[in-house]
């Protein structure tokens, strides 16, 4: 049986070989699973097989792993479009909403993945889920001042059908551990973490009210963006395209 | 015939008159009619004519003017819900919605203002126009992160009707004169003045599809927020009542 870490290289590969081609502008996800197609780009770079491709990373954890392996970069200021974008999540219902960020670059992901013509998803298995919602908490970056207002003003939301807000703790934005300090993220902003305990039954509903708050900066409801989905399981492979 | 600065103190006495009582949480806005109201409030709390009010102010320069005045402040962690909210605004369109933020304090009005119950708007007769746009630049604060990319999707939103979108200069987000930096607003965000050539048609519309571009923290259209307007002319104050 083919463990987790091989099956996430198993779809970050696919994700290159199925749509990458010489040429292209491509963004470069953040997180284990997109890992491993960033790996692959800088692979088939090196051995010829791809040529002339620019790669705009949504991290800096990302961008350091791209320029140690030679893939070379760009920015959306002078690349507004890309051809695709690969990248995991941390949940994924059966329209292709996701949940993303439980890392702290839902924000660098959301603008580089909604400029790209095509979204590929990779995940195992385990983020496929039938509602949105209680497997993972609903990152939301939002601006400092003021904060717990509009922490209270979240936690209003009819759409939040109750969930909890409860601000990110630790020494960084991507450290999820406690901490005496408030997390920062890389724009400046706090991130805060609904914790719901239903599932999320309109996602497009709820990421409408929640963007209008003000105060928030960005979400992690990724919705009406994935094209496709690849998913590792212990069977196999499958590919799961989405309607639009 | 009353000066300017007579017609703004006009309505800046008549909406603290009309609408503020003792006990209540008030919002006090920004700006040259707004002080007046700021004024006004101080006068009546020294006097005793009102009593137990506390105000957030809407920007550092009205926090300064209320200390001034020995106004008690609180904030919003603090105080969650308002009583009433008075500021001026850049333009007001037939239905009460406004272009507000030329001075670079939407974020902190905005947030105030959409807390509270009640919000009254003090305008001069000038302010009053037919559709929002062409009278005044409609200003959006934005993320520094790719935000040259952000000002791309901002023209390029079918209901911005071919707005020019110009990065705000100056020694900061409150000096609209040239300069050689950007300017910052209070959360560290820069700011994007919409130059519109047309009247915008569905200012709703427009609204909703601003907040949805990532990488915008706010903009300085306020719909449906607007309970009551009162206009200063040289033939005396009206006071307009929107409908919910």
């Amino acid at each position: 049986m083919a463990s987790q870490d091989e099956l996430k290289k198993q779809v970050g590969y696919k994700a290159v070989d199925d749509y990458v081609r010489s040429g292209m502008v491509v963004g470069l996800g953040t997180g284990s699973t997109a890992f491993f197609a960033v790996e692959r780009v800088g692979q088939k770079l090196k051995s010829g097989e791809l040529q002339d491709v620019v790669a705009i990373p949504t991290s800096v954890r990302t961008k350091e792993q791209a320029e140690a392996l030679g893939i070379p970069l760009v920015t959306l200021d002078t690349h507004s479009r890309l051809d695709v974008a690969i990248d995991g999540a941390d949940s994924v219902d059966p329209d292709g909403n996701l949940v993303k960020g439980g890392g702290g670059a839902l924000f660098r992901e959301k603008i580089v993945e909604k400029a790209s013509d095509k979204f590929v998803v990779i995940v195992d298995q385990s983020k496929m889920c039938d509602a949105l919602g209680p497997h993972f908490m609903l990152p939301i970056e939002i601006l400092p001042f003021c904060h717990e207002h509009t922490m209270r003003c979240l936690e209003a939301l009819p759409s939040m059908n109750g969930a909890k807000a409860v601000l990110r703790m630790g020494s960084s934005a991507n450290n999820k551990c406690d901490g005496d300090e408030i997390a920062v993220s890389d724009n400046g902003c706090y991130l805060v973490d609904m914790k719901c305990t239903s599932p999320i039954t309109d996602a497009v509903r709820l990421a409408d009210d929640i963007i209008k708050v003000v105060g928030v900066v960005e979400h992690g409801l990724f919705c009406g963006m994935t094209d496709h989905v690849i998913i590792a399981g212990t069977d196999g492979i499958e590919v799961k395209d989405v309607p639009k």
